[in-house]
Order: structure tokens, then C-alpha cells, then sequence
């Protein structure tokens, strides 16, 4: 379906482009790009040019921000493999991050000429609200507490928004409506909401080998996921929680999220931002399966 | 001549963007986009629509690579005032040098539609390449031997074709001719080997009020500046100097330097290089004695 040579970066220095292969060989959903090309493939059945180049470029700026995070996060481990900062040191992580932003660019700006200038600023728009959204994970990993509202602009800036601009980036390059393009983008942006909290209940409920980071990280690193505001939520003055949590007793803290009822809520959330996702595309006078099937497919790991 | 409104960032969230605001406001010469508007001068009197917007790019780019290239160098001092990892952390630093390279394309993009792809892919290119002469640095940090061959290359990649670029864009926006605009990108290239040279000697030779940076830093930091490389070419063999520069010491390498003629090698070599930038231009049919002045201020600082 995609065809990896859209991913080639330059041979030398090896010391700042090997990091970029191997962040691209590692794998991957490629959600974004193949969620790009099923929202062109949408309208159009032929591809046309600069589209692939878009579509990997969405891929490529998603890796450069997974490189970025492993180092403020102190993540060892990223699909199984060691990360780029663990792997050649803080110092090639941050330069090798910000070179495959510019390479992200170099075919963002490929897009055909009659949308070009709209593909481009959705994309600067999109990636100066993803730095947004990882800003504010920082912060709130500081902070005492965080409210639900709270939590879902985060991961709508750090998540969706990606999502929704390489869904509706394939409407704009397939010439689709105004409206339509909303609606892509919108489906976009709940099936992030959906993809995200999916995460955060595989990072405490799911298969390690699946999943390629060590199970119950979020609850080590002291993060905020979902979990934990919806326990909190639910468990307000309770001090066994907050206790355990504070504790990165795993075990614990889990089983205080069984006992809360907290990981079917998660299921629940789950299905209704994807149910929400798929009603999106009511308004589109196309068949939208493909889309529906893509949102199926990626939300339904959970189960 | 430049309005800093093209400098206005977003406002929330602070802990993202006050570190661009205060990147920018430590000053800086705005090196970058004078030359931009100045190569542009040459060819038309009034300005255009998007002109200041491509020239703040480069002035933001370069403020981004700096961010950066702070934290690899574990600079404390830039322009007499904390580093931006030094006062918000390296994290913070990270994810604002991001926002900032994100920042400098959402203005390079409003270059004016006719010559829109031409500045773009310039200015990527280039990008791409400062960070390659960022590795390379990075590089020699740790290796034995550096020839001036290989010095100049990275010097090149590093800082001398940011200037190139600035100065050839300001053609190209202006729309002048292909061999001007090739000229223009010469003068810039030469432009900047001269400053960085100048920029070496007034690491162990400037006035650490006007430098902004303690005196010697590259010699403590064991950088090999032109002047080390220039001081190994003329000595090789004698361990009186390696020994000095392996021990950090201040004052006993800037005595070798002296007794070997280092300084004034560097100031002929400054002088050639500002010459040839000079020489560059003369094939341009407009009169060039703003981009011939301006070289001879920012070299001429040397003296």
C-alpha cells in the first residue's frame, strides 16, 4: 500500500541519519500516512504526485516527536527497541530529532500547488499544537491535580490533532469540500481521543510483547493517564489510591482501578469517541467503510 | 529597519513560548535578516509581502539552532545571559527549540507565491545542512586530528550557509536574475567562513563584555576552533601545545598561539575571506556598497 522509498534519508553524517532509518525500520502502525491515503482514496482512485511524499511526511514528524519524548520522558524502550537517546545519547537524539523535522517539511511542501499552501499551514499548525499538547504532559506531571477537561486538551494537542490533520491533509489533496474536509478532520480528531485513551488502558491491561513497552509505565513514571483521573474522579478524599499511586505500587494501583470499575469505563470511553469518530462521516456523500473499517481496526486492539 | 512584530509568538502555554520570546529579545546583531533585506535592497526599493516574514525565518531558525545546540554544548552564557536549557531545564529547552524551527516555517512559507518554492526548499535544504555541520562539530569534539579541510567543510555546513541562504533570498524574493542570485549566495558562503573565523579568534582574543561569553571557552571546552587547527598545522610534532590544550589551559595555549603567529594568521585569513565575499558580488549589476559595508562591520570587529 505504501511504498517505503518515500522514507530514504541522506547516507552521511551516518551518525545523524542512522537514528532517522531506524526510528522509520522499528516499525509502526503508520497510522498517519495510511490514514492520509484512505481519506484521499476516498474520492479519488488514482493516487496523484505529492501525495505520498505528504503522507510520509505526516509518518516522519510523528517519529521526530516520539524521538524528542523518549528524552524528556526517559523512555528506555520504544516498540520493543531500545530508544534513539538510549541508544546514541541525549546530544545525537536532539539533533537527529530536529532533522527529521526539517525532512518532515522538505515533502510537506510537495503537496500538488492548488492546496499546497493549506496542507502546509494545517500541517505547521498541527505540529505547533502537538508541541503544545507534550508542553503541557510535562506540566502536568507536576501538578497536583488534573481534571478530566484538563486531560482531554492535553491528548486532543498531543494526539488528535495528528490524527485529524492527516485525515482531512487527504481530503485537501483529493479536492473534497470544505465540509467534507471538516468531517475528516473531526473523525480524525475523536479516533485520536479513542486511539489515545486505548493507549493509556494497554499501558496498565495490555501484552507486553504487543505493546513493546514494559507494562505499567505510566504508573512507574508517575504519569496522569486516564486511568488515574478517572479513579480519582471517582475516588475523591480516598487516600488508598492516591497512596499507591504515589508508591508506583503497580499491582496496586491496579487493583484499586479493578475495584473502581475504572477499566470498563475505559472500554466504554473507548467506544463512544469511536462511535463518535464513525458518525463524523455521515455527512460525506462517499463510502466511507474503509475509514469505519480503519477505526474498527485500530481501537479494537483493546479488546 | 525591522519590525520585531514578525517576532510575536503565541502566548500560552508561557512555559513553551516565553523561552522564544526571550531568545529573541537577548538580542543578537539579526544578522540573518538584514542581509535577507539588503540583497534585497540591491534590486527593488519598496518592500514586498512576505519579505519580513521570510527574513524574521531566518533570524528564528537561527535562534532555534542556538537553543539547541546550547544544550549539546552545555553553554551556561549566551550573549552575556542564562541559556534557555540553563534557566527552564534541558526538557523545556528541547520542546521550545522545536516550537521554534515550527515557528520559523510557518513565516518562510509566506515567501511570495512566484519564487514561494524556490525560498522553501533553500531554506530546508539549508536547514538540513546546519545540522549536519552541528554533527560534524559534535563529531570533532572527539576525534584525535582535524585538518583545516575538514574544519572549513563543517564551518561551512554550521554557519556559512545560513548566510548564503539569507543573502540569496533576498534575491530570489526579489526576483533577480539566476547568476545574481548565485553571486549573492557566494558572498554569503565566503561571508560566513570569515565570521566564524572572526567568531574562533574572539573566543581566546575579544572582550568578554562585548562577546557575551567567558574568554577561552572553546579552549576549555576542548573545541578545536580554527585557531587550534591552525596551531597544530604549523607545530605538528611539538607536544608543548597539544599538552596545553589537553590540560585546559588558558593562558599557556594562548601563548603558543602567540609565539606560532596564530592571531594574525587568522586576521589575514579573515580579511581573504571578507575580500572574496566582496569579490563576489562583482558581477551584480546594481550597486552593492550596502552588502560590501555590511560585511566590513561584522568582520571589522575584529580589530
Amino acid at each position: 500500500m505504501f511504498d517505503d522509498s518515500y522514507f530514504r534519508f541522506p547516507d552521511s553524517p551516518a551518525g545523524l541519519y542512522d537514528p532517522l532509518r531506524y526510528m522509520i525500520g522499528i516499525g509502526g502502525k503508520r497510522i498517519r500516512p495510511r490514514l492520509c491515503l484512505l481519506s484521499y482514496g476516498l474520492f479519488r482512485e488514482k493516487p496523484c504526485p505529492g501525495l505520498e511524499d505528504v503522507a510520509a511526511a505526516l509518518e516522519i514528524f510523528h517519529s521526530f516527536t516520539l524521538i524528542h519524548d523518549d528524552i524528556m520522558d526517559r523512555s528506555p524502550l520504544r516498540r520493543g527497541k531500545s530508544t534513539v537517546w538510549k541508544r546514541w545519547g541525549e546530544d545525537a537524539a536532539i539533533l537527529s530529532g530536529d532533522v527529521m523535522l526539517i525532512e518532515a517539511y522538505k515533502r510537506i511542501v510537495k503537496a500538488p500547488e492548488q492546496c499546497r499552501m493549506q496542507v502546509v499551514d494545517l500541517f505547521s499548525d498541527t505540529a505547533g499544537k502537538v508541541c503544545e499538547g507534550q508542553q503541557l504532559d510535562m506540566e502536568f506531571e507536576n501538578a497536583d491535580f488534573i481534571s478530566m477537561r484538563e486531560y482531554h486538551d492535553m491528548i486532543g494537542l498531543k494526539t488528535a490533532v495528528l490524527l485529524a490533520c492527516a485525515a482531512k491533509t487527504g481530503g485537501l489533496i483529493a479536492g473534497a469540500s470544505q465540509e467534507d474536509c471538516d468531517a475528516l478532520w473531526r473523525y480524525g480528531y475523536d479516533l485520536g481521543i479513542a486511539f489515545q485513551i486505548a493507549d493509556d488502558y494497554l499501558d496498565a491491561y495490555g501484552d507486553q510483547q504487543v505493546f513493546g513497552k514494559p507494562i505499567g509505565g505510566d504508573i512507574i513514571n508517575g504519569k496522569k493517564s486516564w486511568l488515574t483521573i478517572r479513579a480519582l474522579e471517582k475516588n475523591s478524599g480516598a487516600a488508598a489510591f492516591t497512596e499507591a499511586f504515589r508508591a508506583k505500587d503497580v499491582a496496586e494501583v491496579k487493583r484499586q482501578y479493578d475495584s473502581l470499575g475504572v477499566p470498563s469505563d475505559a472500554l466504554a470511553e473507548i467506544v463512544r469517541y469511536s462511535g463518535s469518530a464513525r458518525s463524523a462521516l455521515d455527512s460525506i456523500n462517499a463510502d466511507c467503510s474503509p475509514l469505519e473499517d480503519f477505526a474498527e481496526k485500530l481501537v479494537g486492539r483493546v479488546r
